[in-house]
């Protein structure tokens, strides 16, 4: 039996040689040998623009008072999206693996990538909390993502002891916030570039290779089920 | 005695009448009506560019291998960054306290915000590693800063046994990035939206415009000091 899957990757990085760029290219030439349907967003190269702008509403329902969250979902139903950020929320709808693939800023996502998810995750598509369809009952709850990132410190820096703090707790937020949708979130693909020889990156990007080969099989990431949490 | 602070408010919000413009202003009110001298970047009027794109550098220094991080560094030591972008970075190195203004997007900072932080916090300028001046002592080690934000949930999402995950737990990789420069980090100004009435957020203008007025003289949040940290 095979599956055949979409594959979405969101890739945030300036420089195509870069690591992240290696990264992307593996993650690219893997799935499509395996014979899934693989789409890359470069972000920086089609130029997305990540701010929640008036400028992205053409035609907003209410002139006099500006909800970006409003104006978003009614543009949205309407089919008044700009083209551009339309063709990623169509990605990400018929896709079955998201694969968010960036360097690590600021302990968080790159401004590129945070303000795709403020924009692809629009409110009736990507959850509804008057139906309370969030969470395990999201939209996206039969899809899974993953985070694949570089950080430019050592895993040291990321330890319970680390000037950074635990990177379970660091990625906390980004988790909960894709588990809004529904998403089946699978376990970070972390490199930890400081003090790494070539050997070493080589070894990484084997490593992510092997891993993306059985990627829909595993299981993801438990959190506590929505029907044990009160409102 | 008194003390003339310089204060800098970085506001992210698209509408002036929205709930986050009406903080704004009180902040700004009260902080000049006590003497202190205050600035405003209004990301989306300026509209500030957040992505770390290779259009931040005119020149860039490896015209092979785009370096985010090495590129702002070297502009910056070479006067050559945008002028708007020169310009925060010269705002955030004279003020004294600056108050970050934001709606909460998917558990964190929007992206025209996260993207401030990307592009403002220069290498060598907001830390510097090799020298280890970083953490607490870190460049802006005599400077506080604040979140000042509002949820569209309510406190209990945010509750230890709410949906969103504990409030502190979310904060602390903004508030542990910010502590990286030296920020001495005060304690967050949060709105709960939720089923407030007109009256309710009055009272809370009336609570931010109250604290404003001895903010400076507020005992920073602990954190664990970098000397008990082993590298
Ligand atoms: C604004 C900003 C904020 C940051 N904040 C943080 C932070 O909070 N914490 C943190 O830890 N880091 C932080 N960093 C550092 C950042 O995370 C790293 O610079 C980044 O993750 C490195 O990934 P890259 O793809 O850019 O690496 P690159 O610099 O492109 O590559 C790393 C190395 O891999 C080599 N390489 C490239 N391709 C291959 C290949 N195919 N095989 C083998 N080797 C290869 C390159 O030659 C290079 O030596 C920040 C950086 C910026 C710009
Ligand atoms: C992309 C995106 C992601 C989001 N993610 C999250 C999330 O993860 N978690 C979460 O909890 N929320 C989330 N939200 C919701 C968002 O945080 C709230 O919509 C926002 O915080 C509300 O602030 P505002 O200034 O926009 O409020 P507004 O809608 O402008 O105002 C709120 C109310 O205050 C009133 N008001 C305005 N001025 C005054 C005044 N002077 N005195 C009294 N009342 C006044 C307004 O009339 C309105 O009734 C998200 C929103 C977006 C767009
Ligand atoms: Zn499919
Ligand atoms: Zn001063």
């Amino acid at each position: 039996m095979t599956t055949k899957l979409d594959v979405l990757i969101v890739y945030a990085h300036q420089e195509p040689s870069s690591f992240n760029g290696a990264l992307k290219d593996v993650a690219v030439k893997t799935l499509k040998s395996q014979g899934h349907n693989v789409t890359v967003s470069d972000l920086y190269k089609m130029n997305f623009d990540p701010t929640a702008s008036k400028s992205t509403i053409q035609e907003p329902d209410n002139e006099e008072y500006f909800n970006f969250q409003e104006e978003l979902k009614k543009a949205a139903s309407k089919g008044k999206l700009p083209s551009d950020l339309q063709a990623e929320i169509d990605q990400v709808l018929s896709s079955d693996l998201v694969i968010l693939q960036f360097p690590l800023y600021w302990l968080g996502l790159p401004a590129i990538l945070k303000g795709w998810l403020d924009k692809c995750f629009v409110d009736q598509i990507a959850f509804d909390i008057q139906k309370k369809k969030w969470f395990d009952r999201g939209p996206f709850s039969q899809k899974k993502i993953i985070l694949s990132f570089t950080a430019g410190g050592s895993e040291s820096y990321f330890s319970n002891t680390g000037l950074f703090g635990d990177m379970n707790v660091l990625l906390w937020p980004i988790h909960n916030a894709l588990r809004m949708t529904g998403f089946q979130v699978l376990s970070p693909q972390i490199l930890y570039m400081l003090n790494t020889t070539h050997q070493d990156r080589t070894a990484m990007l084997e490593a992510w290779e092997k891993r993306l080969v059985n990627i829909w099989t595993e299981e993801p990431l438990s959190f506590v089920h929505i029907d044990n949490f009160t409102e």
